[in-house]
């Protein structure tokens, strides 16, 4: 296949759509972004990949932090993480607390912002904030061969700043006793894990462990068992977009994980790991581009788990 | 592979189980079950079935049938069905109307009570109630090679006299003008769908079209389309197992549809169909020993969809 | 006090209000109401009552036939009422029954929709439907000193039609346990019960007992005990508006009980009962008209029950 | 009447039940308190106390602040505060935040936790902390005639620490803009307000004008408005007692307010105010020794505003 005439042909069909969706509002820092920006790249079993339009402009990966943060953490914690976070979809919007209530403080699965609270919680453990902060940073170079990945200050500060909402989703996962650390300190570093900024190329690359059955075809490294490989594509599956899971399963049929900031990574199980941005969001917060872009490009390729 | 082994070694596998897990007992007729009943079938690419246990014993399909009447409805009234209910995973217990309230009347996904009502609703259109679920009958007859596949009247008589849950459901669905015909009308080809009395084999055999992109492997009929074939499977993927949808996919990593009965279909793509038959239910109403007879035949042959 | 001269005025009062309000239209034989009609009756300690505007035209009383049935259940069960009952304010909009899951079918108290048919449901026992509703009308034409009172059947016929909504409350009790009967025969008496018409001068007359601590001053009767008087005036003060109760204890300030239909009984401690009646309703499904004239009531008579 | 005769006759009454119900056990401070301990107070027209028991002995007042911090908001910004508060029971448990997401962070009612946030944050306007606390206090010496009223500076270090409910409510309400001082800010001055130990007699004395139509009748102060007083009162009848103020009405028929401390005002309309005090708890929330009284003493005068 020509992969370069793939991505290529894919930001075509999307063309028209550029500039649709709405940019999220609610940190300054994120609404100033443009909507007609639009990347994608591709990376494959040896390494290589392949880009298009703004794939190799760095964005803040948001709530695709939370993939990698749930990696890290199954390795530190391992099962004993499902007694504070439960694995099934919430089914519910992004913004809403109730379930979380009616659940007693334990989030539905650990790609909401709840759960990815918990998530930060069992991954600070015992060590400090810098610490947790850097295993992740040096996590994602490493994955993403990219030595200078780094948090952007200005987009963590926005965050924190206009944070009330996740800010009172951990007082409140706090008051069932389901944190560990004080929540200020979970906070910190649910702000700045968010603020990591990447390009698609670098979040396809990082992610190709995903698609090899937990190994990273292209060097070699085993970064974790088959299993737990497999169970995180089925939670991005079920779960990867908020209140869009079920339908982004419906018309792409590719595990993946969406972020406000317009970012989807999607898992081509035994092919490769395919990255998109553009900012414009769907009424659900997923990148209404980049979901076309996503759509498009099964079309072109076949790329389902469904068949 | 040797298929007749598989099933009974997979058979073996679950032997400390049998009677495990909790019958159901919101109708009578149910509560009558065995828990350490358990049947196995496997159909594949050919036509062919192996079976192992009770796998030739029938039981009434409950909400396996959903399945079949999702598809029958999409070809009726195609895309429009989704004007009347979503796609995205509930999110809450199986016997909770909170969501509907919130959403207006629209249920989440059709693979739930609520969803279900909507498409038999839909499925019934402007004829009678005999000739709908005659048309189901049909289908589900020529797909699972068995002229004699039929309504269970004496569960389908029970269903109706437990049924007070599902009885509100379909008045609340009503009260919001989501649905066209009076709701007792809906209520009796809903009872009579879910009464029908079906072996392991015979859904296996039925739902292979669901494994081949559409068409029936064997017979070589065109059933539906391959893009209706993989959403299928999506939403099966995605809400198939009621609250336990996620942990299905977690643990078993197939597009799977679980009844109250203890039944559970699981797609495997490019290969064939299991199902699955143990009445004893986990807590969030799948089949306890069904399920974990589908983790080890994960194990054992590797068909999950998520590597 | 000159009574003729205050309803006349309360009645001047809201004239520039009248046709305010929406009429209810979930029911073809309300949705004909006309909002500029508006009616109000005074009845006093010795029997005698005064009238201003449309006073004696009859209306369905419905919801405000809630206030007797509770009467007369708890002559038959007495405290046995509170198991399947509640008695605190239901703080959700009328046509919500989100409460109603999380309390497992138990209604938050008997002048909802759901406690009403609760109600009911413990009314009938073990008698029949008619002798029911008999005992019922009996009381009505009794207390308010009128032998023809009746149920108008097309308005029950219309409702029954068209209830979808209590309708799935009575079966979603059902599937709770918390009804004896069958729903069908609840929702019977339910709709024949909320099909009684009554004027304003009958239903200030009948509910005189509950402003003199359970005795009718004008015949002697004893109708209930000092203390069931005094805890149904609480009742209503809570929970007689739907989830315009508060608001209506704040700006009138009497135990009062509201009906879709838009009357409004008022009980003035000590000295008589109002009934105000307007069929435009506010968006709590108080009678708007009728609100404002208890409003300009009280100022002109200082009848609160909180100084 | 022999009011000494009378507090002391209630406490009598009571005896068998001291040491009944659950003490608070969220903040420590509260933790240690015995249930045994039974305190009650009257305040006449004239200014008269009557005690028996604990009724001089200090507690924090918790809840039973928010009626007087609500006073002061209304004296400042009138019926603007409608605008962010609203008057309706809340219809669900102390501890839950759904109804606040339902109604996008306008908290139910001013005598609700979240509620009583939104009061503070408009009580402080513009001003600092400090400022808005010396008001509420200065407010209470005055009308409770004694100048030593203070914060308990421990109990409200205590909430602080503990009060990872109450600050995820502040963040939350944050999140939908309606707060105006930082949510931090907000807390202290909640905390601290919560923190004021006072004796029942104070109490009872300071919400003196509550009785006497906003006129403190002992000074001769007009405190506020006769209109102001009573809807003061009829929000606590309908929202004072968290989830049981339906009951309390039902058993008491008073207007009054319930702390986790276990104190309770009571208002009886043109006679005085009764305040109890017992730390053990109901399920509710409500002091369970505390409630019996205010039934007993009822009983006993036939102080109800229901007849």
């Amino acid at each position: 296949m020509d992969y370069q005439a793939l991505v290529d042909d894919v930001r075509s069909d999307v063309h028209a759509y550029r500039g649709s969706g709405k940019v999220a509002s609610y940190i300054p820092a994120l609404a100033q972004s443009d909507p007609h920006d639009f990347g994608i790249a591709i990376a494959l079993a040896d390494g290589t990949t392949y880009i298009s339009g703004d794939g190799d402009t760095p964005f803040s990966i948001q709530s695709i932090s939370y993939v990698f943060s749930l990696g890290l953490a199954l390795h530190h914690v391992k099962s004993a993480l499902w007694n504070h976070v439960g694995r099934e979809p919430a089914g519910s919007p992004v913004n809403s607390i109730i379930q979380l209530e009616i659940e007693k403080g334990k989030p539905r699965n650990p790609l909401t912002s709840s759960g990815a609270l918990v998530v930060c919680d069992q991954l600070i453990g015992k060590r400090g904030i810098e610490e947790t902060c850097e295993e992740l940073l040096a996590f994602l170079r490493e994955r993403g061969d990219a030595a200078d990945i780094a948090i952007d200050e200005r987009i963590a500060m926005s965050e924190s700043r206009a944070g009330a909402f996740n800010r009172s989703l951990a007082h409140f996962i706090a008051a069932f006793g389901n944190l560990r650390n004080a929540p200020e300190d979970v906070l910190s570093v649910y702000y700045r894990q968010c603020s990591i900024a990447m390009t698609c190329r670098q979040l396809a690359r990082a992610a190709l462990f995903l698609a090899f059955d937990g190994t990273d075809p292209a060097k070699g490294d085993v970064v974790c068992t088959p299993s737990r490989a497999r169970r995180i594509n089925a939670l991005m599956l079920t779960s990867g977009h908020y209140d869009n899971s079920g339908d982004f399963a419906f018309r792409v049929g590719l595990p993946g994980k969406s972020s406000v900031s317009g970012g989807i990574l999607a898992i081509v199980p035994r092919t490769g790991v395919v990255c998109v941005w553009s900012p414009g969001l769907n009424e659900a917060g997923t990148s209404l581009v980049g979901a076309v872009a996503l759509e498009r490009l099964v079309e072109r390729t076949g790329w389902s788990i469904f068949v």
